[in-house]
């Protein structure tokens, strides 16, 4: 698989690239950043996936994320990917919580989303075989995730169900259970169809109901975040966590709210979770 | 004077702001952004202002500038204005370096400019006046400024042309010699017409000639910059500099170009050299 350099500019001692790509999962011409720290030419860096919310591209968290000292102090490779497949033919909806930039990784299996809309083969598989094979520096042994919102479900659900490969999962805002808020039903509606149990799998308290586990969790949260009470609800995220004996340090943020001056804040202490857990 | 809050955002403990008011100066309603760091009832809080490049709002600082943790860290105010006026009804060129988002931080005096372009007044003047009546945590007897290219020229002119107000001057990438450069002799042709003996008072380098004079100055300068040979000549600062006895730190950034990237790498210390400065 080949991938186009859109740009690159050296950026706190490392490199931030913006890359693009013909995804087989997607069908589509797919855009995703990287941020490869400065280290030695033998070093292997453990690597970070965020996963962004609603209307987000890669762009949004590479430009206002404020990741790259953090992960440039840590030595750890830093992957925004895309949020859906974009562009002429690709199914859309009118509404922002649906259809381009609103995938939920998650591989849809209705029209006329199916077509299109394979975004967790997008990153569970396509992506991180792309990395490996470009850059060399990623040590992908070693990743790690995080998201926000609706990439905090990403980050959730996908860290649930591979344990084995992410050390370390946390989430900024994230949808902790998407069958049972209005997003979540849109879209798992729309996506996966109405029989609810093929939406267990793309929703985290669920996975965790159902007996996945991973050893911990941050998850940060805004106070003054308008989607709380509706869309997001940690409540559920705690419980299924206390239930199952997941240790989850879930902070709620006094005055923040749901933009990206919440998670810019907060950032440095994802990588340094993140980073802590990958150097074990 | 009035302001309208246009936006208020918890970020790093503190609040980032953008705020418009209609401007006396030019005439038009203006944009700028305030990020006010957490801090005690009573203590008031040293300002950096700092002034960006061609093409520019206040926005793109204010998303990719990384400003808000370091500025959060030493207590600073940080103020992104415009840097322009805009609109319809306000004079444009259709290249990128002149007109609106390219005042160059200059009164202009030339039709059709006058009318509109009082960017010197309104970053001199009438944008400290509004700032000293509606925060009153900034502590106005403490101020240091700093800017980008354009906004670097404007930061190095302001502070060379006020040093009784402005404790610290730094500067990324700034235009240094605009009457020796294409960009500065087509925009201060254009604002202040063919005299050049009336451009001196908004050149950095032809103002240290005739005496002007600050205790010291950081600039730091990509040597990847695009503009660097024929924009931005930093040893035209370097020369006058040595040859006034202002103690210049020029550091020439191995690989940075000219975007965020490169100013936000470095930005941490330019608010560190400024905190400094204002802290004496």
């Amino acid at each position: 698989m080949t991938i186009e350099t859109v740009s690159t500019s050296r950026a706190h001692g490392g490199v931030q690239g913006v890359y693009a790509h013909d995804s087989v999962a997607t069908g589509t011409r797919m855009t995703f950043s990287v941020f490869v720290p400065a280290h030695d030419e033998v070093e292997a860096l453990p690597v970070l996936w965020y996963l962004s919310g609603l209307t987000c591209t890669h762009a949004n968290v590479t430009d206002k994320g404020e990741f790259r000292g953090p992960c440039a102090e840590h030595r750890v490779i830093f992957i925004a990917p895309d949020t859906s497949p974009r562009g002429e033919g690709v199914a859309d909806d009118d509404a922002y919580d649906m259809g381009q930039g609103a995938g939920f990784y998650v591989d849809a299996t209705r029209a006329p989303w199916a077509a299109h809309f394979q975004m967790r083969r997008y990153i569970e598989q396509e992506l991180p075989a792309l990395i490996a094979e470009h850059f060399p520096a990623a040590d992908m042994g070693k990743q790690a995730i995080t998201g926000h919102s609706m990439g905090g479900h990403g980050a959730l659900t996908i860290g649930l169900r591979n344990p084995e490969r992410f050390r370390s999962v946390s989430a900024f805002a994230p949808i902790v259970a998407p069958s049972q808020v209005p997003w979540g039903e849109k879209a798992l509606g729309g996506y996966l169809g109405p029989d609810r149990a093929a939406w267990r799998q793309a929703d985290a308290v669920a996975l965790i109901e159902d007996g996945a586990r991973i050893p911990d969790l941050l998850v940060d949260q805004g106070d003054a975040d308008s989607f709380l009470a509706e869309q997001l609800r940690p409540e559920l995220l705690a419980a299924a966590c206390a239930q199952a004996g997941i240790p989850l340090t879930l902070r709620m943020q006094p005055g923040y709210d749901h933009s990206y001056h919440f998670i810019s804040t907060f950032m440095a202490d994802h990588v340094a979770w993140a980073a802590e857990r990958l150097r074990r």
